[in-house]
């Protein structure tokens, strides 16, 4: 997997454990017009804050991207290590320093080993190459399962654009304006507002519509570089149509590693999307399909195969959004339970249940009150679950 | 156990399983100031919508509850099965129908199973005595695992006056405004008004500030009976002392049991209370105590017993209560473990982490905002709490 323009490398520093890919770099070769989304968290991340600050010059050349700690809660330090980093880096790669993005994701409240990055700089650098993306991708891993990437192409302008992405997720997953790390990376020549524009509006319908458990990470980042050397006529504001095909293959782009994310949640052993139609309102639509979403209960019933409704709209119930509990229709997947609220019997309830037993699972709620529509891409909870995350940090 | 002209009695009427108390019936022998709070969940089973109508008129002789079937999302099947109910208990009784409260609890959407409500009701009533009420707080249990009673008196105008309680928890417990079904007796006299208030008053302290998993049933019901037999000086807006005596005591009787609740959670094996202290007010101290409760990564770390306070920062800055990271102070029991933000190292880790091995454990995070301060009382998340929930209904 190669993209125009972009080199990257990996390798295994110690930052945390020991013999296993933890530091990974991505470069543009021209500085690349760059744009990123941020946690909504209140308490962010020393990097987090420092991209935060540098991207609004809308120009980075390469991220710097570690596992193992996530450098968020360690005070002054914190930040120190996150600008020597990027220093060690921009000196070796002799570029601005301002064109140097860090990331961090890990263990919260421990201090970076900056000695181990250091050390592993020179090695790091010498060995970036066209073809090392998937390392990187490695690199990021915490408690993923398997490393996600996603490579697209779309022809804007009779130009063929490249879009390379990547992502983490695995747990403290419920993303709110940003979520967990992604790079997308993009040969496309494009203006920063349309960049920065095309990136909330995909995130929103993307990253923001998943959850694994309801916590929202201080360190979730997206960010996007597009570094231009696709020559494409300049996608900006005069030009329209590129702009939305630029936005529609990022959506996809960011999909397709939201719906990663998902399948890969702690423990997960089901994908679940709940999409709840016929609200007031797409917010009051969301709301309800979050809090469905974010139900330990209905989440364990996933987990167990139990097509248990009681719980559903027990959830919807508590979610704030008014609705006539004797209107509501739930189907699993193409197998309509309730209508207006009643039980469609035994017999129904056996085949929701063989529905169940599927890997990939859609909930329909239908409130029959308006027009508002939205999905949310969820996990099963499973035991798994609970020993990944009593064990983490031993 | 014992109190004033109150009797009891359970039988095991087969409701859903066979050879276990499942339907209770508790009787004043007068007719008994009786007040109320129930579920806020906009899906109200059967029972608490017709109780919500009764309780109008502040006044009742007898409640019947039955375990096993919740009564709720059945439509208007559920209301006439709960109608139907009190009937055979009215006229057994020989009682008006309006001064009888019913009461469910179990796997939601099903049909409530009145024929076997019914082939009980003489053996029910025939076996009422002063001495069972023990049995009746068997029969409300669902996935509890231990009956939860309290027993208490207090001196009020030279009289003694009793209180006995009862309540069952274990899932869907996030209560807000009422919890799962819980039952206090007394034979003090006191005006409706000052009844309702105390109530609300001791409810709002105490099973509101208790969360199992966040979600919140559509079952809920506190119902609080006084009937009057300790002849003491009406307790009413002229007898402030009174009334403030028998509101302290109410709050002990239901904290006892809200606190019983959270210690047979279902798979709890531990009992935390989360203090939330130098708030800007009340409210935001409740709120973000509550996001930390019911994070499923804080929870799953308690039960991991892993002092990982990474988890506890980070849900706080979801919680959407503004404050300083800087300024946080976080100690688990009477062990400071951050500082201003920062851990205190590892010696304080591992002196924390013992702490944890504990069976009831205090969280206390102090924001230095101000003076707002609140406690939420929860419990850990554990392997057997989604093995619990997984196989539910099966």
């Amino acid at each position: 997997m190669k993209i125009k323009g972009f080199t990257a490398a990996a390798v295994a520093a110690g930052i945390r454990y020991q013999d296993r890919l933890d530091l990974g770099l991505i470069v543009s070769a021209p500085p690349a017009v760059t744009a990123g989304v941020f946690t909504t968290n209140q308490v962010k991340a020393a990097p987090v804050v420092l991209d935060m600050d540098r991207l609004k010059q809308g120009r980075a050349q390469a991220i710097l991207v570690n596992s193992g700690c996530a450098n968020a809660c360690t005070g002054e330090n914190g930040m120190e290590a996150a600008l020597l980093s990027s220093k060690l880096l921009s000196t070796k790669l002799e570029i601005e320093d301002e064109m140097v993005l860090v990331s961090s994701t890990g263990v919260i409240g421990e201090r970076l080993n900056v000695t181990a990055i250091q050390s592993s700089m020179d090695k790091l650098v010498d060995g970036l190459s066209e073809t090392a993306f998937e390392d990187v991708a490695q690199a990021i891993m915490t408690t993923d399962t398997v490393s996600k990437t996603v490579f697209q192409t779309v022809t804007i302008d009779d130009h063929e654009i490249q879009f390379m992405g990547m992502a983490k997720g695995a747990g403290m997953i419920m993303p709110n304006m940003a979520t967990m790390l992604s790079f997308v990376l993009t040969d496309a020549q494009i203006s920063f507002p349309e960049l920065q524009q095309s990136l909330r509006n995909a995130n929103a319908k993307t990253f923001n519509r998943i959850t694994i458990d309801g916590d929202t990470s201080t360190n979730d980042m997206v960010i996007i570089m597009a570094n231009g050397t696709a020559s494409n006529d300049w996608i900006d504001e005069e030009n329209p149509k590129g702009q939305q095909l630029f936005q529609d293959t990022l959506e996809e782009v960011l999909k397709e590693l939201a719906l990663k994310i998902v399948s890969d949640g702690e423990g997960a052993t089901k994908s679940i999307t709940i999409r709840v139609c016929g609200a007031r309102g797409e917010n009051e639509a969301e709301l309800m399909a979050r809090t469905v979403a974010n139900s330990s209960l209905v989440k364990t019933a996933f987990f167990g195969e139990d097509a248990n409704w009681g719980r559903i709209i027990a959830a919807m119930g508590r979610s704030g959004v008014r609705f006539n509990p004797e209107r509501v229709d739930i189907a699993f997947g193409d197998v309509l339970l309730v209508k207006n609220g009643l039980s469609l019997g035994k017999d129904v309830e056996a085949r929701a249940t063989e529905v169940l037993k599927q890997k990939n699972i859609a909930l329909c709620i239908d409130l029959k009150d308006g027009i508002g529509c939205e999905e949310i891409y969820t996990c099963d909870f499973s035991l798994d679950y609970v020993k990944i995350n009593a064990d983490y940090r031993t």
